[in-house]
């Protein structure tokens, strides 16, 4: 029933050289890796004029040179990663190009803080999305919480389900909501240039003077529109993902998607300046600029409609890259083994339900109000950018290949560049992104105590030549048993076609039920020894045990082995497991972590 | 942690032989055994008077007569139950009473219903408790179904400490109930004869004409009336925990308890009568009682508080005799046979935390408005009443011991009323009651298809003569190995030690893997047989499952048992239990439930 089940949501099992098939070509990676890059659109401008609004409307064209500047940082990132993808063609994510060239524990703040990153991204774009929903029809606004961990776990299956047919049905909103961004902004575009429009409100010139700017306040205005630039690393991560030859059809989607950012990002920046538009508490910048552009026609629902899809979607990259990054981590056994275990579908099962389950208790922790976690979100990726241009500039700097100065200059920029970001964060933000500081170090900490147990159970695995293992000498095997019954006959049987040495143990709460035992067993199985204990506290666990830790104790002197074979009653049906004490269960289990014996299950599988 | 949390709530283990001491005087019986029908006085006159209202308050004079006639059966039952206590020493519930006399279908009938019953004494009992507390406290009346739960919990942990050192506790609030209302008895008596009261309202004299009055509104009256005998039956089902001589000393305390329920009864109904009292929404008739005689002091609130408190205790009967029922009837298998255990404190937990856990759903299900499930309690109770009657008369119809006309005569009259107490039930008061002809049928099938069960499984495992088993001829041990290791070298050895019919079996994911392993294997261990096997949809389980069926196949031809050796990885720490795939764990279970081979742990203890 269950397996069906699962079939049905995920699909058929795949095998395992059916991989090649599922990889990824330049158009569907884009839809799959850049839809969080690219909704970063939709609340990047929108960043800059919240801050610049804390001043005067008048201060609104700074905006205009502060996303000159994201440009140039976007450049200076889609540069510095376009050499990681070349340099690292296996994946070279930010904790990969860390670990390698800084550090071991370098590696693990990136990949930690992208790891959270992750559930981050998940949590926070499925609530902005939902919150889009929910504007539209106010009535579910009650159900947001629900609604975006039912989306969540759609998601989930998606992604379970495989990487290709998930991008089949993702890809679509994907260039949808490109393509209804490009109508928007060249539709305004070309009324600016026909004069075919009237603002409702006036653009200050650039460079008009404006009372009480400061210099921390541009640096927050820039810090928060640099929150637009969340999830240019996704590609990087997820190059053997792609289909040969991958690094070049990475960095060509690299390439593809930082065009594609620049142009929206300009694009709705500059419509917003010029239409004079200012920031409201509820409607978006974006929503704004399409009904200044169009009314309330079907284009604006479309613009709109998109927006809040490619939202959701945007939590896609969550799924794409996490469960990569946690492979990675897991390979180098800083995180449990099962993440390096491919699912039926060929995905990493456990990464992807993983990722599901925490963004799940996150936006349920949260009430669905993740807006405030934006900040963090944004430093999660800062830290890992930074590590990863240092990586690479300490790469350049010890192996100087051909025209190594010109890529040591391209990773100087970045990694200023991305400090220079992280430090105003810090200093602007500080009150919304101190838990980093917490966090960060415990995750690490985590990562260590893992690889030192992985490290410690090889060095108990490996077999060192010196020692020499001890032949067996003998066995010894121990049946409890509970009457005379066929259950008992099996296993007395069985025991006798492995050793002679063999104790039947009868555990009796009475003296007079032992004797009457013993009688019958010695006229039943006369040459099979009888031991009966006394339980005065009526528990069976108990004196076993004791019996069971002197036999083991002589056995090992002599290097025989003690196995204790106990009987399991397979029901026919299910409820009928109700019907039989479950001891033997918590025997077995109790043995088997407690005591050094081997407890073998002998099945009795009842016909009715 | 758990075992000693366990230790502080319920005591430390008794041993069996220490089973005699916490058996019952008679006194402490009276406690524990009668708090349920004693409890009964608090609302069996005022179930009457509710009846009788319908009509006029001239009608109140009827209370007497019915009274009367309530005594009347109270008698019949208490002389009835005293000759089951002699007939059934070792305890004679109905159900063993019905069983013997009637047939199996009767016994269960009784057993099923009064099991029910016991459930719902404690429903009932605790809710009107508490009804009674949230009436003092009104600010506690929003959390009613938490403050029952929570004394259900209560009083579930006093019964596992143990019966005796439960009465202790308990013993008090029902002599102090008795102290109180002998009190309120006795002052009321003495004002009344010494003329010392003016009664608000004028009683009408006995035999006064009724306008309206009919045999149905007086059936009814004395049907609700009758509610007042729940609980009467509970000392005849708990013989076995009386001292010796137990029958006698059950005898005592069942008409010390039957004396002090009529005594308490008459008095209260005949001072209703005399005061000319009309039950109230809003305040219980003892309590307009209590209030006439004494005024509101500290009297009044004696009565209402031990009223309260032993509302709350009469749900301890259900705890006596639930137990001992469910212990009945698993002896007999027609429960699971884990009600037949004692526990630590020799008590028989799981029938005392199924009744706790079983009464705390009603109580939640019904969101603690348990009033309209009364009725319902009160036919639960006079169907075994009837039963055990009926199967009384007939066991002295076969056997004939000297005196038997008059017991029979005695048990005659006991089962007329009773018989015709249920009819009147069924025919006054059909809507609150249907429901049992739906629980009855379901809970004897349910008995009957369990007893079915075990009498299956006991014939399966009986030892035939005719069928000998045939010798194990040999054993073919399956080793599945991951590589090669400290643990797969322990594996080795000890299935060495055994026989040297081996198979080590490998599961690859790829065909170079499987070349590389199975060099490495032969130079390992030359004369230990490797079987690879090729899994393309990474699943270890699936070729392991079909590989183990080819071996079980030919084996069992030659009656060789197989047996499948798994190592369990035993961490340090619990936590690193999540490092390790627990896929052995499952394994292991698939093998034991599908599979008849036998299944071998090997425990492999890490150090650090």
């Amino acid at each position: 029933m269950l397996s069906s089940l699962k079939r049905l949501l995920i699909g058929r099992p795949l095998k395992s050289n059916e991989l090649g098939e599922q990889k990824l070509g330049i158009l569907k990676a884009l839809a799959i890796l850049s839809s969080d890059a690219l909704s970063s659109v939709a609340y990047g401008t929108e960043q800059i004029l919240i801050v610049l609004a804390t001043i005067s409307v008048v201060a609104f064209w700074y905006s205009i040179p502060i996303a000159v500047g994201v440009l140039f940082l976007l450049a200076a990132l889609i540069l510095s990663y376009r050499q990681i993808i070349y340099s690292y063609p296996h994946g070279g994510g930010a904790y990969v190009v860390s670990k390698e060239n800084i550090g071991e524990k370098a590696g693990l703040i990136a990949g930690g803080s992208l790891l959270v990153d992750y559930i981050l991204t998940v949590a926070v774009s499925v609530t902005a999305g939902t919150d889009a929903i929910t504007s539209a029809f106010p009535g579910l606004h009650a159900h947001s919480v629900f609604i975006a961990c039912i989306l969540v776990i759609f998601i989930t299956i998606l992604n379970l389900r495989g990487i290709t047919e998930s991008a089949s049905i993702l890809a679509y909103p994907v260039y949808l909501f490109v393509l209804a961004l490009f109508i928007l902004i060249g539709v305004g575009l070309f009324k600016i240039v026909t004069g075919d429009i009237t603002p409702t409100a006036q653009h200050a010139s650039i460079g008009a003077p404006v009372q009480g700017i400061t210099l921390f306040l541009l640096l927050r205005a820039f810090a928060s529109g640099c929150s637009a630039l969340t999830g240019v690393e996704a590609i990087s991560n997820a190059i053997p993902t792609f289909k040969d030859p991958a690094p070049k059809n990475a960095a060509k989607t690299l390439v593809l998607m930082g065009s594609l950012l620049a142009l929206l990002f300009s694009g709705i920046t500059f419509l917003a300046y010029y239409y004079g538009i200012a920031p409201k508490a509820d409607e978006t910048v974006v929503s704004q600029i399409a009904k200044e552009t169009f009314g309330r026609n079907y284009l604006y629902f479309f613009v709109q409609g998109t927006t809040a899809l490619i939202l959701v979607l945007a939590a896609n990259t969550g799924y794409s890259a996490f469960p990569l990054l946690a492979f990675a981590l897991a390979k180098d056994k800083y995180m449990p083994r099962m993440f390096t275990i491919r699912g039926d579908r060929l995905g990493y099962s456990n990464g992807i339900v993983s990722l599901g389950v925490a963004s799940i208790i996150l936006i349920i922790a949260s009430k669905g109000q993740t807006e405030h976690l934006i900040p963090l979100y944004a430093v999660g990726v800062f830290i890992p950018f930074t590590l990863s241009q240092t990586g690479m500039i300490i790469k350049w700097l010890r192996q100087k290949p051909a025209g190594w100065v010109a890529k040591l200059t391209s990773n100087l920029i970045g990694a200023l560049i991305t400090l220079t970001v992280l430090i105003i964060f810090f200093v602007t933000k500080l009150g919304q992104v101190w838990f980093v500081f917490l966090f960060l170090p415990l995750i690490v900490i985590m990562f260590l105590r893992i690889k030192s147990h992985y490290e410690a159970v090889g060095e108990q695995l490996r077999i060192q030549p010196e020692d020499e293992a001890i032949p067996v000498q003998g066995n010894v095997i121990i049946v409890p048993v509970a009457g005379i019954t066929k259950v008992v006959e099996n296993s007395i049987n069985y025991a006798k076609s492995l050793t002679d040495q063999i104790f039947a143990v009868y555990v009796s709460f009475d003296r007079e039920d032992e004797k009457r035992f013993e009688e019958k067993w010695q006229k039943w199985q006369p040459d099979v020894r009888l031991v009966t204990l006394q339980s005065h506290y009526r528990s069976i666990l108990q004196p076993l045990s004791k019996f069971i830790d002197t036999v083991e104790h002589k056995a090992s002197e002599n290097n025989y082995r003690v196995t204790v074979l106990i009987p399991q009653f397979i029901t026919k049906k299910n409820w009928h497991n109700i019907l039989h004490n479950q001891s033997s269960l918590l025997i077995r289990a109790y043995l088997i972590f407690k005591k050094k014996v081997i407890v073998a299950t002998l099945p009795y599988h009842f016909k009715k």
